[in-house]
């Protein structure tokens, strides 16, 4: 009887012992990437303030929606959108198919790694090259390529798998919001199918919290199966004043916080700091050239510029990546 | 000492009787209001089946996606869409505001009270009179006029208003998937933005599960604030092949259960049906005049006609109401 009191003491003990572990680990710096300032003053006072049943600014957790931008705010986009990279590999890899693009451009200038014309094409030669890469196949066969070309295409400068490099301190932040009972989206400019197949394992975002650009897709019984069909047709473009649309499609409710990167995330985040009560707006400024890349208002890729200039008159939260992460990407 | 020890025993004792209790919950029916029979021994097997991980079949959480029709499938639809009774209640709230109604039709007929000539101005007619009363306002001001109008409209013959003539065996169902970490999504034929304001209370499923039709809307700074105004433009039919569409864009996963209970769902369901593995595809068939109300084949709404010709050659399960649920609504 004795050891069997003196087992279920110990029991007891360990028990609070390691309860007392788990509070300690709680009331630790949820954002330890984070250097103390500005930045994440504001994220941490916002967070304890909406969740405190006592505050006037309380939101009830089912209006607790974050949305954050994917290029060049949870990962790298610098200096160029991942998913063109992967349209470029994959026109590449269908040419044998196409021999209709040896003359047409361009695809042309592609193919002969003549990339100073492909940047001369612009928007509209970059979207053809988009279709013709995304579109022409099953929803499940588009998939199945994204997940393939993301488990070997590498970031050489940063020397990180595509879907590796992604923000630390990012990571961190979504965690600290799903802790604090948020659901966190992903409202970005990039394909809803092309982000979809890393986005539960890289941010624990599952794909129906994914909110993106579309081509038109349409229902098919194809060899008796099935399936949905890519066609190479826009469908919808999830930036700038779209984002606020696909917000409303998608989730429903007004984000209570939003965070982007540059001037095609003020819509965004206009449209969440325009509903009542305590609002969050921020922005990653890209100053790191060391860590990762420093561009701002004269970048071809996420111009940060208008946005700059309104910041302060609009209560826009700017995060300085050289000063404000410490760290910048997950340990390897 | 020998004080503590009894207590410390008594405590586990009753942390084991209380445990001992919920695994007696968990074992009895999750679905009481489900007569024996086909339908749901179907269900069970199906949801036991999945969720065992020595099963061939199983399925991982992240996949475990179930898709519900709304309108005939959880809540009643007969003998008019709720939502076609709401666009009506809203153009002669509106009237006043429209003198050139008194004079073009269907909306003339509509306010003189002639659902004949209504119903002769057929779909066409009905979408004018539908896009009348849901575009020219905010977002935020359509949810408020939706929410206002759930609150007070009864459906007379079932002495309930709308939002509660929604099927208890259904509830169950909801909930007896979600118990077996399924998420539970609405694709309706609806308007997306018409069900939001109802699914969370009624059906446990927040605004992002919603999948519905939609029309056009803009982000506008008006009066200085940031909205969504709602535009008189169809954007999106989320109806028949549509409803695959509207899966793939919003949930961006093959369903593995599809429930529904018209023609309008063959899509839906063959696209559930259509994915690797164990799948499982419903309909029910109103066949309960006295409870609720018998319509299939010839009916104007909700019209099951093929759906009943092929289930047997596609092993699609037909729910029928009448025998296989021994409720229909919630207790009041």
């Amino acid at each position: 009887m004795r050891n069997k009191i003196r087992r279920i003491l110990q029991y007891s003990f360990i028990a609070i012992f390691v309860v007392s572990l788990c509070s300690a680990a709680n009331a630790a710096d949820p954002l330890p990437s984070w250097n103390d300032g500005t930045a994440k003053e504001a994220i941490l006072k916002f967070v304890t303030t909406v969740t405190d049943k006592s505050s006037k600014d309380y939101v009830e957790p089912a209006k607790r929606i974050a949305t954050f931008d994917n290029d060049g705010t949870l990962w790298v986009e610098y200096p160029m959108y991942t998913q063109v990279l992967f349209a470029f590999d994959r026109v590449k890899k269908l040419a044998p198919q196409h021999p209709e693009w040896k003359t047409k451009q361009p695809f042309k200038a592609l193919l002969a790694g003549d990339m100073k014309t492909v940047a001369a094409s612009g928007m509209k030669g970059v979207a053809e090259l988009v279709m013709a890469s995304h579109a022409g196949m099953t929803g499940d066969e588009f998939e199945q390529e994204v997940s393939k070309w993301f488990t070997t295409n590498k970031n050489t400068h940063l020397d990180r798998l595509y879907k590796e490099c992604i923000y630390q301190p990012q990571l961190e932040l979504l965690a600290y919001l799903r802790a604090n009972e948020f659901k966190t989206f992903i409202v970005s400019g990039g394909g809803i199918q092309f982000m979809r197949p890393m986005t539960m394992k890289a941010y624990g975002i599952p794909p129906w919290q994914v909110v993106g650009s579309s081509i038109v897709s349409k229902f098919e019984i194809k060899d008796g199966k099935p399936e949905l069909v890519r066609m190479p047709k826009i469908d919808f473009v999830d930036d700038k004043a779209g984002k606020p649309v696909g917000i409303y499609e998608h989730i429903g409710v007004r984000p209570i916080l939003a965070f982007g990167n540059s001037d095609s995330d003020m819509q965004m985040i206009q449209y969440a700091k325009g509903g009542e009560g305590r609002r969050l707006g921020l922005f990653v400024h890209h100053t790191d050239a060391e860590r990762e890349y420093a561009y701002d208002r004269k970048s071809h890729v996420g111009t940060l510029d208008k946005a700059l200039d309104q910041a302060a008159a609009n209560d826009w939260i700017i995060v300085d990546m050289k000063k404000d992460w410490k760290q910048v990407f997950p340990a390897k």
